[in-house]
C-alpha cells in the first residue's frame, strides 16, 4: 500500500558551500548561486524571466541522518517541535524549496540570489512564484514567534549578517 | 550521470475531485479538503497549527500526458511560454505545490482551504509557510500580465467564481 516514486535529477545547484551551507545565506559579489538545467530542459526556461521570483526545488543528496518526528531546530534554544512545523531537512522525503530572486537567465543557466544548499544539489523543479498564488499577506511566523528570543531567530531567517 | 531518488507517500488528499480538478478551487461547506498523513507521521504535526498557511507538497499521479518543454496553458489564449514559467502539472517531476490555509489539525489529519487536486493524490511532504522566507511582497504575474485578458486570467487564479 505504501507508494514509492521515483523522481530525477533535471540539473544542479552550484553554490559556494562545500561542507556547511548557512542557514539563509546572501548572494554578494563573492558569492554565485547558478542553477544549471540539463541542457534538454533549456527551452522549458522561456518566458521565466518575466517573474521575480522563483521557486527552486531541490533533492537534499548530502541528508544522512534518522527522520524524527519531534526535532529541536537550530536556535530555537531547544524547544522541541513536530517536524512538519519545521524547515528541517531531515524529512521522510528529502526535498527542499527557496523561493529566490531570479537575476538573470544565459542559456540553459538561471542566476539567483542567496540558495542555503551544498555545491552540486540535484534540481527537481523550477515553478514561478506567481502573486496571487503564493503571496499571503498575512503569513505568520507560527511557534517562531513564542521564542523569548524571536527577533533573534528572525535575523537569522532573513540571512542577515549578526552577533551572538 | 543522470540520477533517480526514490520519494514515498507519506499520506494522501481528500478531495471532491475524481475526474476533474478545477483550478484553484474554493472550499466550502460542500467542498471539504482533508490531508490524511499515515499515523506513524502523526507527531510531526505537532506546533505545525500555530501557522496560518501551510505548502503542501503532493505527487501528480493522474498525469499521464508527454512532457514538453513549451506549452500553452489553458485560459492564456494560445500564448506559448516555457514550461517552468508555468505551474502545468505535465513536468519531468510530476510534483505539485499549493499554499493553503490550515483551518484545523484532528489527530493526523490537516483541514486546509481548497487544493486543486485528485482525490486521492499522495502527499510526500508538509512544510510551514513562514512569513520572512515566503511572503514576497514584491511578487508579480511575470507574462501572465502581458496578456490582453489578464484580469479574467487573475480571476481563475484566485478562483473567484465569474461567467466567460
Amino acid at each position: 500500500m505504501k507508494k514509492i516514486f521515483e523522481i530525477k535529477q533535471i540539473g544542479v545547484i552550484k553554490s559556494p558551500y562545500e561542507d556547511i551551507a548557512p542557514y539563509q545565506p546572501v548572494a554578494s559579489d563573492e558569492n554565485e548561486f547558478v542553477i544549471v538545467l540539463d541542457k534538454e530542459y533549456k527551452e522549458g526556461l522561456q518566458n521565466l524571466k518575466k517573474f521575480e521570483y522563483i521557486y527552486v526545488f531541490y533533492y537534499m543528496h548530502k541528508i544522512k541522518k534518522n527522520v524524527e518526528m519531534v526535532i529541536k531546530p537550530p536556535w530555537a534554544k531547544g524547544k522541541k517541535v513536530g517536524l512538519f512545523s519545521s524547515r528541517s531537512p531531515v524529512r521522510p522525503n528529502p526535498i527542499g524549496i527557496s523561493v529566490v530572486k531570479l537575476k538573470k537567465i544565459v542559456e540553459n543557466k538561471i542566476y539567483t540570489s542567496g540558495l542555503d544548499v551544498f555545491n552540486n544539489t540535484p534540481v527537481i523543479d523550477i515553478k514561478p512564484y506567481i502573486k496571487d498564488l503564493d503571496e499571503k499577506s498575512n503569513a505568520d511566523y507560527g511557534w517562531i514567534n513564542e521564542l523569548d528570543d524571536n527577533e533573534h531567530f528572525s535575523l537569522h531567517l532573513k540571512g542577515i549578517p549578526h552577533t551572538h
